[in-house]
Parts: C-alpha cells; sequence; structure tokens
C-alpha cells in the first residue's frame, strides 16, 4: 500500500506541504500516518539518507529549509519544519481535519503528551535493544561440550528473556494506561499516542516476532485489540508496506544485530545495504536508556563510539 | 529569592495546582519560572529525591498521582502529571495568564518546539559532558618530567577545549536562531523557550564558568544581551538561588566530575550528599550524544552501567 499512496501524491498539492520522508522510516511514518488522518493535501518526496546509498541525493527544495536534510521534514510554502514530535504539534496546530489530541482538553492532550514520552524513552529503547541483539543460536545449544560456550550461551538467552520482558513491561504500561475497551488508546477513535506508536506496532509482528521471537499479542486482551485496530485501520495501512518488505529492510540487523552495524560503519557511512533508516537513532536512543538493559548491549556501544561521529540523525 | 518565593507558596492554592519540585532542579525550576510568569497561583512541596537523602520522604498527595514520585510533578485536583515538557504544554493549555508559546501562530510554535528540542538534544548534553570532566589540573602541567603524565595531560586539555567548543557551538546555533534584536528567543517578551532553557542559562555562570572555565559572554554581542535579559528579570530572578549555594550544590561534581558519582553511586543510592538532583538524567543524557563528545566521557560512563540501574528519574 505504502509504495502506491507514495505515488499518488507526487505531484504538488493545493496545500503547499511537501513531506520529505522515506517509506521505511518510522518516524516518517508518524507523520504520514497523521497527514492521512487528517485528510491534509501533500506532496510527498521519497529521500535516501546517505548511511543506505552511496549516490545520495537531496532535494533542492529540502535542502532550502533544512540544510542538514533531516528527514522526516514538512516544507510548508517557504518554511520548513522537521522532528516528528514537532511536526506532529505543528499539524494539530493548523487545526486542519480531525484532530489528534483532544481539544479543549487540557488534562486529555497532557495525558497523551505523558504516555508519548513513555513511547520515546521507555518502548523505543527497549524495541531497538532486543532489535539490536541476536537470540542465542539453537545450533550452539547442541554441542555443549565446550563449558565456555554454554556458559557464554546461557547468558546470552538470559539476556534475550531480560530483554522480551523490559519491552513487554513497557509495553503493559501503555496498555494499563489506555481507554478501558479502546480499541484505540482513548477510545473508539484513532489519536495521538495512536500514530506516535503504530510505526512500531507494524514492525513488532513483521519484524521483532519474526527475526526476535517476540510473543504476539494474545487473542482477547487488550493488547491485542489495540493491535488489530491499528493493523485494520485504513489510514495506517496505506502507510504499510507489504511484510516481505520489511524482512528485507531489517535482515541485515535481524540475522547479525549489533555486527551487521559494526560492518556497516566500518565500510564507512555509504559502503553497506544492510543498515536500517533509523539506525542512527537505535543507537543513540539504546545509549540513553541502555543502562538497565544488560551489559553487552552496553559493551558493544562502547567499541563503536567513533564511528558513530559520521552517523545522521533521522527522529 | 528563589527560598522566599518557596515559602510563600507553602499554602494550598485556589487554582488547587500543588508544585512538587526541588529548589535546585533545573527542570522544576522551569516549572517554576513558568508559573510565576503566567501569574497562576499554586502551592509548593518541596521533595528530596531519595540519592540525596537517607530518610527520603515522598508526600502522600504526590504518589497519591505519581506512583514513581517523579518530579518535576503538578498535581491539579485530583489528577496529575510530570516531566517539565508535558507539564510546560498543559500549562499552556490551561490558557491562564500569560502565554509563552504564540498563540494563533502554528509556525513560531513549531519553531519554539523545535529549538526546544535542540535544547534539550544538544545544548544539555554538552553542557553535562562538561561539568562531568574537570580541566586538567594547573599542578600537573608544571611536573612536565614524566612523559606519560604529559601526554595524558595534554589529551584532557584537548578534551576540555573540545567540551567547551562543541557546548559554544550549541548554543551559538540557538542564538542565531532567535529573534535578531531580542532580548528574548522571539523578540521583547519572554517566551517558550527562555524559559525552557533559562535554567541552564542560570548555571552557565555559577556552575560551568566558576568550575569549568566556561568563557563569560562578551559584551555587545546578542547572546550577552540575551543572558542578561534572562539574568535580571523579575519572574526567574524570584526561582534563583544565591550564587553560593549553587557553588555548594554542585561542588563534588564540579571538583570531581565523574568521580564524584562514582563515590556516590558506589556507596550505594544513599550514601553520599556530594551528588547533584538532576545526575541521573545527565548521565542519561550524557550517554546518548556522547558519541560526538570525546572517549573519556564515553570511558566513564561505561564502568558505571550497572550503579545506573539504581537511578531515579528527575526530568
Amino acid at each position: 500500500m505504502a509504495f502506491f499512496t507514495a505515488r499518488s501524491h507526487a505531484s504538488p498539492a493545493s496545500s503547499k506541504i511537501t513531506f520529505f520522508a522515506n517509506s521505511f522510516c518510522p518516524f516518517a511514518q508518524r507523520v504520514w500516518i497523521a497527514l492521512e488522518i487528517k485528510g491534509i493535501p501533500y506532496q510527498m518526496v521519497e529521500v535516501i539518507p546517505p548511511h543506505l546509498e552511496k549516490e545520495n541525493y537531496n532535494p533542492p527544495d529540502l535542502l532550502d529549509v533544512n540544510p542538514e536534510a533531516n528527514i522526516p521534514c514538512i516544507r510548508h510554502g517557504n518554511w520548513g519544519v522537521w522532528e516528528s514530535g514537532v511536526i506532529m504539534e505543528y499539524l494539530e496546530d493548523l487545526a486542519m481535519g480531525h484532530n489528534l489530541l483532544p481539544l479543549g482538553n487540557p488534562q486529555l492532550r497532557a495525558h497523551c503528551r505523558l504516555w508519548t514520552d513513555h513511547i520515546n524513552r521507555k518502548i523505543l529503547p527497549s524495541f531497538y535493544s532486543l532489535l539490536l541483539t541476536p537470540p542465542p543460536s539453537p545450533q550452539s545449544q547442541l554441542d555443549g561440550v565446550d563449558d565456555e560456550l554454554e556458559a557464554q550461551n546461557r547468558s546470552n538467552t538470559e539476556q534475550h528473556t531480560m530483554l522480551v520482558a523490559t519491552l513487554q513491561k513497557n509495553i503493559t504500561a501503555l496498555v494499563n494506561a489506555s481507554h478501558a475497551t479502546g480499541p484505540y488508546f482513548l477510545g473508539s477513535e484513532i489519536g495521538y499516542v495512536d500514530v506516535v506508536f503504530a510505526p512500531w506496532i507494524i514492525r513488532l509482528s513483521r519484524v521483532l516476532s519474526y527475526y526476535r521471537n517476540f510473543p504476539r499479542p494474545e487473542i482477547g486482551t487488550r493488547w491485542r485489540q489495540w493491535v488489530d485496530a491499528i493493523e485494520s485501520d485504513e489510514r495506517v495501512r496505506r502507510t504499510v508496506s507489504d511484510e516481505n518488505s520489511y524482512h528485507g529492510v531489517y535482515r541485515g540487523v535481524g540475522e547479525d544485530g549489533w555486527d551487521s552495524l559494526r560492518a556497516a560503519w566500518g565500510n564507512g557511512a555509504t559502503g553497506s545495504r544492510k543498515t536500517i533508516v533509523e539506525i542512527s537513532y537505535a543507537k543513540k536512543v539504546v545509549a540513553q536508556e541502555g543502562f538497565g538493559l544488560g551489559g553487552d548491549v552496553w559493551g558493544h556501544l562502547g567499541v563503536q563510539e567513533e564511528d558513530a561521529v559520521n552517523g545522521m540523525t533521522s527522529a
């Protein structure tokens, strides 16, 4: 669906809004979903970040308002703004179409912003910690001859269990803060927190369950109800690519975890196509919250400190 | 001034707003300044975070709305919210008194939020990286007999120079985004970005210039004009303590840098009074942005990973 939605928004729009994005960037997807829900006309321009493509090309219209070419970015007339959270608030302030933050209810609006902060500072770091840490391979579990290897494997298993549990705990806290019957965060209508979280709900099954055996939501739970509502929402679906393409985009990090990043950074910023759009964000966010997420995550970060200076941000 | 302001707000307020804070927490100070500018009646309750005080006491009214006792926290009637950024937006949405984000101007509001993000993600990490890294001692520069010591000292000097330059670069970017003649960020009136940044403007001279020789703003510059406006603003001044008390509060980290933290965490969460209110935040934020801030900052973080699990957040 995403491909067709992007293609149908290739021409300049009456709103004079140009949306600079990458179809596979979850932060861009937040803004994309918001635009679709609000029904604001927009032109979409696909940008490939420099670490993904040797022949990186930044559209002049983007550089004009945003010299560092951050995506997602919204150009509105001769003015522009970036950072997904800032753009989301901007679209609310424009007051065009369906509002995502409840108007005239400061307490509910604060509730949405507080849980948006929880998603950004708790859920995303544990999502990326798990994504960047491959589970112990079943093969190495078989040849339990070497004591050292066995101990290493046991410690990997414990770490994987801990990373899954941390992500589940953080999601559970969010679900407990949501409307009792839902299906969305504030009740029957899709809203701000749903849009902020949707790109990662989409990736939980397509990436984390696929590559990390993250448990799928159980039938009958409030969590399952929420996931189903997001997955079947027409506006969300317009920004979702087919399942196989997520497997492909996340294959490098899915199969090799941190090692895929080392390869990518080691060959220089443009050396590898195995890395993901939001990799620089993922590394930073895990660094910030990684204290409680296990030594290995932390250790892996330490060795890459210098490579990461070359990184670009995409949040 | 802060002491008297807090004392004059000890009783329940007609607005039913209770402000749970610590006078020396810069994040709480953001909210405090906003309340003072807006002229919203409030009751202020001082909370001492557990890592500062063995006999930590959390007011039941705080725990009632916020079981983790995060500060700053606003209780409004029987409802509460925390995180300084979320509270600031809540106070805007309440629309009581002077507004800090320009009403009816989505683009200027987005401009304020974009530069608030710059303060949070660029300026604060470089502020705390510099604060946590003591400069090379002049004494060790004298006995240049030992080659290894000399090399170490040279590398410390280079790091200190780099940390100062990084903070200056990030402040300059903000100043360049501000109103041409000011004195405040958006012009003649104090606004959102000023309030978000003010607690650290206050600490630049009292803490970073005092303990780290951070250059004071030069007379005649736009930057100096901004600092002077903040320093002399009556609403800001009501939340500022006398200069000596900042020297005292930041003495541990000022004199020993990371080592003061190690001591604090090493003795258990309640073992030391030398640490600062926002220490957990400082560590996290440096971790996230620390990639570009020099190896030593990073190395110091690595060794403390486990201690930090016990930390509490105060942002």
